[in-house]
């Protein structure tokens, strides 16, 4: 994800804890590679019928590209067969005259079919066009190896010749991708469901997954190929069930843990090059993750050093959320801001309520877990806080007209606010499972436009024992995008509005989104 | 310059002499570097009395650059102080917010106020818009230093922020020309002539040829950046006087002769990389000028190896230009070209038949100094040889009635022919200087086009014992350049019509023009 201008703070001032960052850096990965070859040549038409309104067309094989010579105005798309994160290297030699000129040529790097067909010079979203993918090379001495430097997202590429002059050709050859990755794909089990599309949805919720673990789990190769929190929070989950990658969680959690503010509070998001620092954007959903991720990463590891370490900054994110309830409930202010999802309608307040409830109930666990004075003294507060937090939530938030939480002065009934309240297991069992049989069928308008979101939806009805609603949404969602042509999950799919974008253009979606990647975690951890 | 495309044979094998080869290849020169800074900022005004249209205004010396900063569409064009041929590195380092996006630079070379004015996407000529130099850079990483691996030829360069991000700027600094020539500018003798504006000329003409003068002597840094045989003869005749790097003439003949074709003609130009490639365009007066190259070589230097290794190649270009003579005379064909002058409509007979009188003279001087009974023999064919081309010449092109020569069937009577059949002394002195003398009044309509043409008229004129007129002709044309504001002489510049470009745009001509040189010899062989 991208933030608005508006959620960021300028006023951070970011305490380093050496201790914590030296023990992440210990556990950086080494990534492995692979060489990938192309798999064909593709043309893309026009179908008002496919997502985006562009579908793909073999016309060639592998071999169909060596035959052809590019004079200037000529092009081809290269097809690598899947999503590839890596480096390309291709041939390029000249036909005729001895080149008199530099070659100009231009590669136009695409996750999906839209990305060949629409200039990039049409885009005009609100986010730098600098994550659109291409490069324009000028080539003074021919034949060359050309070894491209930048790592692309991508399993298409447009070769077009700008310019050779009117003595020479050029051929392509020997394009090669070395992949990177630092998930070890020999670690995942074999899926024990033996529903077909469950299958399918497993095998590319973990290539997502694969293609988004680098140094750190990124959020998208594409774009932003940044920690995130709330990404790291869901690839996690993902992760011990299938790459079983745990030093990667850990190494990500000491990273958050070691820049803080001089509140404490972890920043929703770290850059990584040139070097390590925290973005000045704080969520307060996110920041409240951190506790949920260790929670979880401790239930998978046992890793009581780690536990240890690592929890003062899972505590401190859990006070410093308290710090914005009064009487039990999530003021709705300006004072912070939640992501919950990218919708611009949403009113933040019951969601960020229902987070609040779910994350102390894992942050109290810790707490157990920690144990001693202190850990007690916390596990008191906040079982005391959850109490307060549900109390407050069913007396002010519950409509019982409607039958839904209602958010903020306007009380909005959103989808997302019964999600994540119920998701907290805010309702006693049969009340969160009617409240949520009533969101399916009543479908609010204020409706969901991340896989994000729809993640929280399905892992809620599997938590409310609905079982069957749960797999149809997850084949609905997930499926959906694999008959609209995914080979990765992507960062946005609204089934309604297929060109959705929160940024302006379809164009610089990302295609391979962590936080889209987690059915592989529903269907395996869940048994579907 | 450029080749037409029809000027070119496809038909030629190439016979490599290794051991000629090698010679060149162990005469290779060490290019020297120099470090040089930016001098400030300008910006570039329309004023329709300036070449081109554009002039340039100073706004800010090299610290004005540091001082500001550049978001998405912000620009700025640094001025490095002269004529640069070279590397180009910069640090460019993020304001604000960290860079959650890449930054996409634009960065545009020019060697005139032009080339930063116009659009490059504005050129459409005919030979390669790969020759402008631009760049679209991706930064992912910030700060970063830029080092950019190719070499270009400019003064000037735009940077231009094409996109960074809504939460940060960048700023630029440190921006380093390392510049790279294998001339030695300790070995230029101080200039005796006391007047100023030819002390001028000579001085930016040493700097036109310092900037050709790389691996090879290069027709110009910015464009063709080759070895063309008509460009080495004056660069040679320039070095002679000047910087005296008769080594670098050595290699570049060794070069020539090294690749011979088939029949034993050398090419018009070679590619040095990847590899040694005689291109495949062959010109009638370009590899007579082999001979020629290789007159004043030996008068230059003394070298007895090199006359007698490279006499054969030198012999060869003769022989071959012989066997397009009928009774003395050059005929009219399409199965032959010269280049000349870049006149479309120029008629290239009898200023070929010029420039072959003009060689025969040196090589037969050349056949002499190798001696023996093959020196003899040749001595003595093309002493005949030479009489009977200017006897042919006096008999059929010369036109008694309008005192000048006239060429092909159209019998059309241009500068070109009068100069060339001027400069190889065809008429006795006396006649000579008269056909000049006429040639100035009278102006025919078929004019000069390059400064190649018009040196060959101020030598003509000086051979004649014209001197007066000579540096007339040098003061107002190289003089011209100067006060049009060249920093090196150019490629093309045409008094009556300074936009001519012999390609479709004045964008595409080169600025700085190893055939432009020469007047530093004209002033210092003639003592101006």
């Amino acid at each position: 994800m991208s933030t608005y201008p508006n959620m960021q703070n300028q006023q951070t001032n970011i305490v380093r804890s050496e201790p914590l960052i030296a023990r992440a850096e210990a556990l950086k990965p080494r990534l492995s590679s692979r060489e990938v070859g192309m798999r064909g040549l593709i043309e893309v038409q026009a179908d008002p019928q496919a997502l985006h309104g562009w579908r793909t067309k073999r016309i060639a094989g592998a071999e169909g590209l060596n035959e052809r010579s590019f004079g200037k105005g000529d092009s081809a798309i290269v097809d690598f067969g899947d999503h590839r994160v890596g480096y390309l290297s291709l041939n390029v030699s000249p036909v005729g005259s001895p080149p008199d000129a530099p070659l100009k040529l231009k590669l136009t790097f695409g996750e999906m079919p839209v990305e060949m067909a629409e200039p990039f010079s049409s885009y005009d979203g609100w986010i730098s066009s600098s994550w659109l993918q291409e490069e324009t090379l000028f080539v003074d001495v021919l034949p060359a190896r050309l070894e491209l430097p930048r790592r692309y997202s991508f399993r298409y590429l447009k070769l077009e010749v700008l310019d050779t002059s009117q003595k020479y050709k050029v051929r392509f050859d020997s394009l090669r991708v070395r992949t990177v990755t630092s998930a070890d794909a020999s670690a995942v089990r074999p899926l024990e469901s033996d529903d077909p599309m469950l299958a399918e949805i497993d095998r590319v919720s973990i290539r997502t997954l694969e293609d988004c673990m680098q140094d750190v789990f990124e959020d998208g190769p594409k774009r932003d190929r940044r920690l995130w929190l709330g990404d790291l929070r869901l690839q996690a989950l993902a992760n011990y069930e299938t790459f079983r990658s745990s030093d990667l969680v850990k190494r990500c959690l000491y990273l958050f843990a070691g820049l803080p503010d001089e509140q404490g509070r972890v920043s929703a998001n770290l850059f990584i090059e040139p070097k390590l620092i925290a973005d000045d954007t704080y969520l307060y959903d996110y920041s409240l993750f951190f506790a949920a991720s260790l929670f979880d990463y401790w239930e998978a590891t046992g890793d009581r050093v780690a536990l240890l370490e690592l929890w003062p900054t899972a505590r401190r994110q859990v006070e410093s959320a308290l710090e914005h309830v009064t009487d039990g409930l999530v003021k709705d202010s300006d004072s912070w801001w939640s992501f919950i999802d990218w919708n611009p309608d949403l009113n933040k307040q019951a969601p960020t309520q229902g987070v609040l409830i779910y994350v102390l109930k894992r942050a109290l666990k810790l707490a157990e877990a920690v144990g001693g004075e202190e850990g007690a003294t916390c596990a008191e507060t906040w079982t005391e806080a959850v109490r307060q937090a549900e109390k407050a939530a069913v007396e002010q938030l519950w409509d019982a007209e409607q039958g839904f939480f209602v958010s903020g002065e306007a009380r909005q009934v959103s989808w997302a606010s019964q999600v994540w309240l119920a998701l907290a297991e805010t309702l006693p069992q049969e009340e969160n499972r009617a409240l949520l049989l009533r969101l399916l069928e009543k479908k609010p308008i204020v409706g969901m436009t991340t896989p994000y979101m729809v993640h929280h939806l399905v892992e809620a009805l599997l938590v409310a024992g609905l079982r069957e609603e749960a797999v149809r949404q997850l084949k609905t969602y997930w499926g959906g995008m694999i008959e609209d042509g995914a080979d990765t999950f992507w960062e946005l799919y609204d089934p309604q509005d297929k060109n959705f974008s929160p940024y302006g253009s379809h164009l610089i979606n990302s295609y391979c989104h962590a936080w889209s990647c987690t059915p592989t975690y529903l269907i395996r951890r869940y048994g579907l």
